[in-house]
């Protein structure tokens, strides 16, 4: 093909995750171009942001967690550098801490277990009774049996993250380009960057596929290559809080806080700007982003048995957004199939929390040719055995 | 005072109430001119448009029922005089009929004394059990335990409504007057016009207040004819009907319904376009009219029980107005303590049904000094006994 613009690196999908690949590679001297229509508007414009790998942790993912942590633990960092890089963009960034907590009997008992999982871990976190979680945060419900305080946990604005990596990459050098990708470009069995919907032929020495939920459907991947990636939609709201009156006014809640309410998982998130994000539903509803009444009832009905203020608060906005799921909940970091084409894709629950540490990883793979090895465990490599096995005429 | 405008009626308040007005009595040869900033834009924008006086009976409510079903009779030609005199504007105006059902045995048997009541005064309404309700509305909860039908209600969308009305009263020769009422004149102990927040003076020969909730809120309104009218919040969700898929594809519902779930009283009404109004919260907030989680929630929660299937439907829309209410939940109708100051306010839950009813009597008594009979027991006279006795200086 003909070529309009060249590159050393490019990435198919400007969200948080593929803006934060091309600033990290652009800074170490390559040339970088995104290709999104609408950059820095992905998932992270419906995302909580709460920073909490802890608190997120199941039996079994013991690597996601290290990475999470890893990532967690160079976040303040990361935003201090790149508000500095974006011409002083703020991302929203505060520390706050994290309590999880139960509200039954059986959260609980499963609360108490997690908590004996991350001592065991050496994980620092702190158990509290009912009145102490209730001392911490006065809007809680009175039902609340127990929680958990991660008291280093932060959060950041995913909206403002993603401007502010916008900024940054323009900044940089990096080459934003507001198309679409319309299929994947294979130059003898090697990735060679991608045909833009507007007609823009982009060839690229190195391709990286950071389309989030619609990183399994590039036209024009092979089969062999092709990542296992599927969205799950999540509907949020936000609210406003109002200062809560008495002797001595206080907000609303002061800390990011997680519980289980009858086996559903809820998070709500406050943000220093007086917005409550309140998440989120998992649905397996293919690339549906319906806010649906059942989703808005299902998630004030569990925040009020955890909050019972939240029904005098204002409902500001009713959203959803595509989290790109893979088997084992972990993202695919790395080497695919193909030659020359990387993989920063399927981070789940977690693309908030895991930007700094992808950006640094996929970017120290662009110019050593080695991933980092807190990401090593997660190439697409690991889902290989599980390809079905296709007829080829070759 | 200097004149800008000089009109023999001017109409406070351009919501559906004073529009009507302003039309009808603009074809009965009066000069009329409307003071408000966005005619049109009154309470009609939130209200669900059912059409059902005989479902919305109380005990003690006779009277109102009169004026309900008298100006319910008219509607058909209300809206098709007014679809031609606006040019040809639809208003949505549907005759679907409206199901009451009875969801536990404390609410049937409620519904039960209801219907018989409706017997007693010589109503069309027909009494069926759960199963036949189903069998009309197969998306009703299996725990619906009988309903009444009135066969012949019906509906229209209250913001086509408030269009429609805004370019008849333009065809009609009425003068809007877009800005709001910064103060009530009087002149020699009679209501003499207005003056505009824009400074514009308007003389008027009478003038009628029809400012919905704000209409005991004008300044200059001498106490003695101040109007004992609060502001009523209701919020109000709009879903998305999508056609229940099977061997009959039919619409998920096909007519109004309303029920009672545990004491609060919900409606459902579904509008041909597939849009679906759930209602209404009734709350003493003064004139906040912020969406709030808890009202929102409520709506669903009660939906969900009358109609599971509704979890599934797209929420488009969440919103709150004001219904102007009245110590005795009638409307406010004719002459006030002000000579040449009348009433066209205070109809809470029922404007959109009454403002056939409510156009014609004003225009009625403008034009022949008299109202009709059905009007006659709403007079703002009622509350005189109840008016605070003022020390007065003079």
């Amino acid at each position: 093909m003909g070529t309009d613009i060249r590159t050393d690196v490019l990435v198919v999908g400007g969200g948080i995750i593929g803006l934060a690949v091309a600033w990290r590679t652009a800074q170490r001297g390559l040339s970088v171009t995104v290709l999104d229509p609408d950059p820095g508007h992905g998932a992270n414009q419906v995302a909580a942001g709460m920073l909490a790998p802890v608190t997120e942790l199941q039996y079994g993912e013991e690597p996601l967690l290290r990475l999470g942590i890893a990532s967690n633990t160079r976040y303040a960092d990361f935003v201090a550098e790149l508000t500095e890089a974006s011409g002083g963009l703020s991302t929203g960034y505060r520390r706050c801490g994290t309590l999880a907590v139960a509200l039954d009997a059986d959260d609980r008992a499963e609360l108490r277990e997690v908590h004996a999982f991350q001592q065991r871990l050496g994980l620092t976190t702190e158990w509290l009774t009912g009145r102490e979680c209730r001392r911490l945060e006065p809007m809680l419900a009175p039902d609340v049996r127990g929680g958990t305080l991660v008291a280093e946990d932060h959060q950041v604005d995913g909206r403002r993250l993603g401007a502010a990596l916008v900024a940054a990459c323009e900044r940089a050098g990096v080459t934003l380009h507001r198309s679409r990708a319309a299929t994947l470009a294979v130059t003898g069995d090697r990735a060679a960057g991608a045909v833009a919907e507007d007609g823009t032929r982009i060839a690229a020495g190195r391709t990286v596929l950071a389309a989030g939920s619609w990183s399994g459907e590039l036209p024009g991947l092979p089969p062999e290559a092709r990542l296992p990636v599927r969205p799950v939609k999540g509907q949020v709201l936000r609210l406003r809080m109002e200062t809560v009156q008495g002797p001595l006014p206080m907000p609303f809640l002061s800390r990011n806080v997680r519980a289980v309410v009858r086996g559903c998982h809820i998070y709500v998130v406050p943000r220093e700007n007086g917005e409550l994000v309140l998440g989120a539903t998992s649905e397996e509803q293919g690339f549906d982003t319906t806010v649906t009444a059942g989703g808005v009832y299902e998630l004030l009905r569990d925040a009020r048995e955890l909050l019972p203020g939240i029904t005098e608060l204002p409902l500001a906005e009713t959203n959803a957004g595509l989290r790109p799921g893979t088997p084992d909940n972990a993202p695919l970091l790395g080497p695919t199939a193909l030659p020359d084409l990387i993989a920063a894709t399927g981070h789940y629950r977690n693309g908030v929390l895991l930007t700094p540490v992808t950006g640094d990883a996929i970017a120290e793979l662009l110019t050593t040719g080695s991933l980092p090895p807190e990401a090593a465990p997660f190439t697409p490599e690991r889902f290989a055995a599980h390809r079905p096995v296709l007829e080829t005429s070759r």
